[in-house]
């Protein structure tokens, strides 16, 4: 069984992004929003079934962990009530296209984040899509300024309530910014990963995992710059006089495998160790295009894998019990599911 | 021939960072700052003896290209004004060492950069350092609000007064942050590598090489996150239209050697173009321990070059060949003294 962990709904019917751009208009122009539009269950269909199924198929993967498209989470814009609203539509729309292919696609939640406001919200959206919809995790931003940084560490006591409620509900969460308002930051060639890079060091500065033993956290694409600079992040861990990284930081942080080309996952598998790797594509996501030096999509991930010399037993690791173990209400449900 | 291109002078003398302590606090109580102390020649000899220079013999390489301490520049304390005394105090500090270690050590210029302020005392400094000093480029700051990210990518007009001074007196530039005063970014450990990211990612955004033919950066830290992603990297050239990296960016800009582990050196030379990677070590630098797994430092980074499988032709262009092509005034320097 192939289980990607890291799937967005970048395909939604344009009713749902038309309805977005209306939210924003309303509340620049201080109106109330407009009623989110009727989306046919076959529109849901044929976005999916063209696109992430169709795809899915092509490349031999069963199951994907589904969450709303990142860029546009935006939490920078509107208010706290904006994007309350805007983090229950997305959510909402995910929960549909899991009740029409319930085979293929477990929900994971956007949050209804907002700079300098609380997580009370965060945590009831939670509790909701996981208590309800029967999601498995969420996306967390440690961003939400969009590309300002303004938000405290993620090590800061700020984001404990959030931590609390993952721990009691044995949920996950990908840490994954949005689109970047700072014309510095390239959205997915630089916030994406520094944020990732960013997150991690915060994680070696801090000692949030002795106050959250059960946490655990996926850093995406590949963990930013991590594995590349691992050297860099064992000999500031042991400047800081922290733990080696296996104790500090790798049994509670997990890499995924968006990471474009066969160099990359080799270094990947190299210095990262295999219970901390789950298989990802960020599929239909970030780089569109096919590789012209092989002739493959760049992000068909499960290619680079599929090169790789591993046994069975880390294969499926990667492929689908690592992810049944950091998300142990997906495995719950594919047990449901007989699988 | 080995040629270090990367490294700082962080073991400068008390009375020069304590100096930097008066002038910022003057600064903040509306004082004129005190005169700048002296500093002996024996001072310096010690301090250069016992560190660097003690380490390059060990170690095995010839000459560095050496510049002020890069976390010291802090471009966001202070205004203009302080920006430009400290540069001055700084590359002097330079110089002196160079006229003791002639051999030795070659000059790199702080730049007087201030968030917001126009660069016109920069390209003076710049001037002054090259024409005057005798140097052979300088770093610079791509966010000296120092983890603010308030000024503009460095593909726009802001910048072209310094990347014209720099094409006319033929020096490159490396794109160096400094410390961060944003508490989401550890130094060394997120707001460097994020730097690299970045500027590069601004580099496929914009078409800077093509109104600067001529122009030559190096992007430290093995550039940042690029190589390891280095598939997301083309898929996204691809994606804005733009030419194939080696074309659009690699004839302009170049990576040292600054990671501190075998497999990220396995990697930044399987994927990046040996004409494009300089030897460099941040030598005494951000990570100063020894690494358990090996028994070595971190920063010895001639290991792992030597550890590498390449032909003579390609190891003398990392070591010295592409070093000195990029900085063509060390050439010229080089090549005085009959070496």
């Amino acid at each position: 069984m192939i289980i990607d962990c890291h799937g967005h709904y970048t395909t939604a019917p344009a009713p749902h992004t038309d309805w977005r751009e209306s939210q924003l208009t309303a509340f620049r122009e201080g109106r109330p929003a407009p009623g989110y539009p009727a989306i046919s269950d076959d529109d849901i269909r044929e976005s999916i079934e063209q696109n992430q199924l169709r795809l899915l198929r092509e490349r031999g993967a069963d199951m994907t962990i589904f969450s709303p498209r990142a860029s546009a989470m935006a939490h920078h814009e509107g208010d706290e009530r904006v994007s309350a609203a805007w983090a229950r539509a997305c959510n909402d729309l995910i929960a549909r296209v899991v009740g029409l292919f319930p085979d293929t696609f477990i929900g994971v939640c956007q949050l209804p984040q907002s700079p300098g406001a609380s997580l009370t919200s965060s945590v009831a959206e939670l509790q909701r899509c996981v208590l309800e919809l029967g999601f498995v995790g969420c996306n967390l931003n440690p961003d939400p300024s969009g590309g300002m940084w303004t938000a405290p560490p993620l090590t800061d006591k700020y984001w404990y309530p959030i931590f609390e409620q993952m721990v009691e509900l044995d949920v996950p969460a990908m840490v994954h910014v949005s689109s970047s308002c700072n014309p510095s930051f390239h959205a997915t060639g630089a916030h994406y990963i520094n944020a990732d890079t960013t997150a991690f060091m915060q994680f070696i500065q801090g000692d949030l995992f002795t106050d959250f033993p059960d946490l655990r956290l996926v850093i995406p694409h590949g963990g930013g710059a991590v594995p590349y600079h691992w050297g860099r992040y064992r000999g500031l861990s042991d400047m800081l006089s922290k733990p080696p990284l296996r104790e500090h930081v790798m049994k509670n942080v997990f890499f995924d495998t968006c990471v474009y080309h066969q160099p990359g996952i080799d270094l990947l598998f190299e210095v990262i160790d295999i219970d901390n790797i789950l298989f990802g594509s960020e599929m239909v996501g970030a780089v569109r295009g096919i590789d012209p030096q092989t002739g493959h999509h760049f992000d068909d991930t499960k290619r680079y894998i599929d090169a790789l010399d591993l046994v069975d037993a880390d294969r499926e690791k990667v492929y689908s019990g690592n992810a049944r173990r950091v998300y142990p209400r997906l495995d719950a449900a594919l047990r449901a599911l007989g699988r």
